[in-house]
């Protein structure tokens, strides 16, 4: 027995710093052209300035610091991972220079409040921005998508002091933020957190507890890290209402706003992980550390949950960012390495590489559709495009990791044995986007919040896409009718699925939420890839791909809707002794 | 954000070499005993000794080894990788001690020769070891494995001498085993090698060439390291026809057989993996080794092939035995902890937990139905049981390492955030386990041997399978008519796409196979579950998984028999370019 490696030694190929990443400009530029178009954003007065052209500009520029800065630390990052000395995090070769690329170039600003600095583009952009970081680097990426989302909590909750203190400082990249929520017995269930809080009579507060798993949570390549942590104020009740939200950070800001003084924070060690090797993973320590009120007392749940949609967004993004990467390599791979002829040329190869670009390509439009949901509802105030929103992001997340999880594993395949060796970098991806499937809410959570939450306006929301979608599908039917029709009765049986679920107690809707997700996903790309294939009249690249799709993948639905609507009680009646052994 | 952390710290709850592992003794006893049964086998004349009370005697020990001295190396093996020291494979701490017990215990002897030292048992037996085996120490019982493929080779095709010589010490583990094929021009098309191989005069050859991925290439574990090569005798045809092979023992015989001379063989270096790292994968430089032919001259491919089934059948369960350590290491945690209630009593972590075991249920039935195919074919020379033991071959090997691809993924997932962490050792699996849908023929490799080699009887295996099934489930239509109804159905689809398979041509056929192969394997897969739930009443835990498998895992058939009948002209027509970007 050995490995069947399908190629040259991978350090003949590849080198440790080359990673050969080309950010999908053009595939997004279609996106948001055609099948989810940016268009109306830019027509609202909020985002007027966000105009094809510039908005072409940004992600232009975009592309290159990806391509030319961002891709070549890469394997760095994983090779080289951060690591704590004398309390200090260190971080990966070269992530400093590109960090400071980032920050230099405003990329941490694109979203953020012009009034503090940024640039107030759309979301959109800014998550088109984040899938093409993710696939250049994705430990580094990690770092401003949790700022931005710091820039967004106290955007929308902090005093006006604090704002003027701190946004500018994020909004530069100067300082960063991390977000501190989980504790040894609180995770999925943040309610159980015992961090404490005590009013220091100043209006200030005295921090004390221990958070794990906080990325990003110290580093040598912003001035100062910010931290917004959960804890409880004293005689708080218990659960989720007992839990309120303050910044803390690692330098207190002296009298010109500058780093001064050290906090009473510090970080106790680094986890030794899987992947993402170049974002430090902190446990941190809060011996005393002084932090502010952010939002009201016993509200820091409602006050992160402001930012939890775009922050789980910013999640899909890193899974599909990572899937592109992935996928590049296998094609290229596959277009090099001879066996019998050039593999890519063997039908079970090009089913793969198929497999991959059509999966990315219907996780990238689901994606970029909710954000730009999320910009209609913020420029408009419309309460259906807030649902639209809501509704896509846990489909955005759990879709968009998964489709990380399954290309990478299929470019792993295409690469045979070569893929299995370290050098090959295609491993590295594999291990890196594995935790976007479990962190920002696992994908399980993802699904329950969809099946109760998101249907909890008895399935209104969901409705309003399935109506898009049969409303597309009609319009298709001239010119593509095969793939039409596949489209609406899946839409027809979805809708079904949905009147079944919105009917159910919890138990049973929960028993069915991720097959009920993964369906929605497969009926909602096959959607997306119709309009792509009907922009360029029916025929060409993308048709075919739209094609491959609906024939190969979306047939899937049926058995994840069977499976939807089997209820809890078959689940439920193999107990965890039965399936022990 | 921050990674969602559903447990207390990975390094609390596990130490660096605890690896908490039961032998699924009672799961292997229930399918031999009720499922794929055993005692037809030990009814023939061949296997007369193989009773059931040896049968559990023999199981009993391994299952103690296994829990006892090869599960707790497991983690050194991974977290201190075999090094090349001086040109010498230095093992994982505890590898040696460990491998010492499985040698002394008799455990490479178990399916060997009577006639050399052997214990002559059957496969079935020895292949539900390697399940036990490969779920304690993926790594190591990867040694013996190879072992066992160069006994069999060399029992088929070598000479007398050669036997008496190496085939003690091959069985007895003081010396061990290992198979070149690979070079970096020549992984999946073996008939690319270049490897030479000049004769001496004498009877002897001399081999010059470079081997990449060899797996045990050497280590300091056994006295002897045994290569079987494949190599070019001068004026060879090109291609797989002009492939000879060669025994090159790293230490040549001294005239009282034992370990003399260096032989003109060495380690160059050790590839650094995703996983296995107790297992040195070593590039062997053959610098004018002296060799030995095995079998005819250019029939090469041909003694390699007989040991390729069993070989298979190996990483098959390999895939199956990891699975089922993931798979209890996930009830376990989930279990224990708690978020909102223990999380196991959570309706969609209970799915994951009942997906995990129904897929390692069916994937270690197929795979011991291939092996007691297998050895009634040896026991009668009957072909039926022949063909069906090769076309459950690549069933078996692709749908036993997929399945222990996506329980190791699904363990992780329910360990949320602390699966990430490398100390909780779920990680460890998922990296070890992905080698194995990759080598001993990737799996496209298997779905393109099952519609190719064997479909060309004219589907005549493939109906007697499926005729098996029905016939089973119209047994079952007493008692179990809607689980019964379900499979029939699914089995009957089945025949109609292969009959449409077996009428293709090899495009058509190989666009098609990966989906084909899954479907076969999801029916199978419900048809011995449908066995299991029978053999106990239809009632009670095993009935609960199998409705579980049948309503919620085999409805899948459908979308798979859909992509498997889709022909190649859809994937062909997305070119590599077009799937570039």
């Amino acid at each position: 027995m050995h490995i069947r490696a399908p190629g040259p030694l991978a350090k003949v190929r590849f080198t440790e710093t080359e990673m050969p990443f080309r950010a999908p400009l053009s595939d997004i530029r279609f996106i948001l052209g055609k099948v989810v178009p940016l268009a109306p954003v830019a027509e609202t007065e909020l985002f007027a300035e966000a105009t094809a052209d510039l908005a072409e500009a940004v992600l232009g520029e975009a592309a290159k610091l990806c391509d030319e800065v961002l891709a070549p630390v890469n394997r760095a990052g994983d090779m080289t991972s951060a690591r704590l000395e004398n309390g200090v995090v260190r971080t990966s070769p070269g992530f400093a220079e590109a960090y400071r690329a980032i920050a230099e170039g405003g990329w941490v600003a694109v979203s953020a409040p012009v009034a503090s600095g940024g640039m107030g583009l759309p979301q959109a952009l800014n998550m088109a921005i984040h899938d093409m970081m993710s696939g250049a680097c994705l430990s580094l990426q990690l770092n401003p998508l949790l700022t931005q989302g710091q820039i967004e909590a106290l955007d929308h909750h902090a005093s006006d002091d604090i704002k003027a203190l701190y946004l500018p400082k994020l909004i530069s990249g100067d300082w960063s933020g991390t977000m501190n929520l989980t504790e040894p017995q609180a995770g999925s269930d943040v309610g159980a957190l015992r961090t404490k809080a005590e009013p220091n009579g100043d209006g200030t507060y005295t921090i004390t507890g221990q958070k794990i798993f906080i990325s990003w949570g110290d580093s040598d390549i912003t001035k100062n890290v910010c931290h917004l942590v959960l804890a409880r104020l004293p005689g708080a009740v218990e659960g989720t209402k007992g839990i309120s939200l303050f910044l803390v950070p690692k330098l207190l800001p002296d009298d010109d706003g500058q780093p001064g003084a050290r906090n009473g924070v510090r970080v106790v060690s680094l986890e030794h992980k899987l992947g993402l090797h170049g974002s430090p993973t902190c446990v941190m320590e809060y011996d005393g550390a002084t932090g502010w009120l952010i939002g009201e007392e016993n509200r820091g749940m409602a006050a992160m949950f402001t930012m939890m949609n775009n922050a789980r967004l910013g999640v899909a993004m890193q899974g599909i960012g990572v899937a592109e990467a992935a996928c590049q390599m296998a094609v290229e791979f596959a277009q090099d390495r001879r066996q019998m002829g050039v593999i890519a040329d063997h039908p079970d190869v090009r089913r793969m590489l198929a497999t991959m670009r059509a999966e990315v390509f219907a996780a990238r439009s689901i994606a970029l559709a909710c954000a730009v949901a999320g910009d209609m509802a913020t420029a408009t105030g419309d309460r259906d495009w807030a649902a639209r929103a809501a509704f896509l992001t846990p489909i955005a997340k759990s879709y968009g990791t998964q489709t990380g999880m399954d290309v990478s594993e299929m470019a792993m395949q295409v690469h045979g044995g070569m893929g299995y060796i370290e050098e090959t970098g295609v491993a590295q991806f594999y291990r890196d986007v594995r935790v976007t499937a479990i962190y920002e809410g696992t994908n399980g959570i993802q699904a329950m919040d969809l099946v109760g939450r998101k249907l909890s306006d008895d399935g209104e929301a969901a409705y309003r896409l399935l109506e898009e979608i049969e409303t597309g599908a009609e319009v298709a039917r001239v010119t593509l009718p095969d793939l039409a029709e596949d489209v609406w009765a899946a839409a027809e049986t979805l809708r079904e699925s949905t009147e079944w679920m919105v009917t159910q107690e919890m138990p049973d809707r929960c028993a069915g939420a991720a097959p009920y997700l993964s369906a929605f996903a497969l009926v909602l790309g096959a959607h997306y890839h119709l309009r792509a294939a009907l922009a360029e009249g029916g025929t060409g690249a993308r048709a075919n791909l739209a094609r491959f799709h609906i024939r190969r993948l979306l047939p899937q639905y049926t058995a994840h809707l069977t499976a939807a609507r089997d209820g809890a009680n078959g689940v439920m009646a193999l107990s965890p002794e039965a399936l022990a052994s």
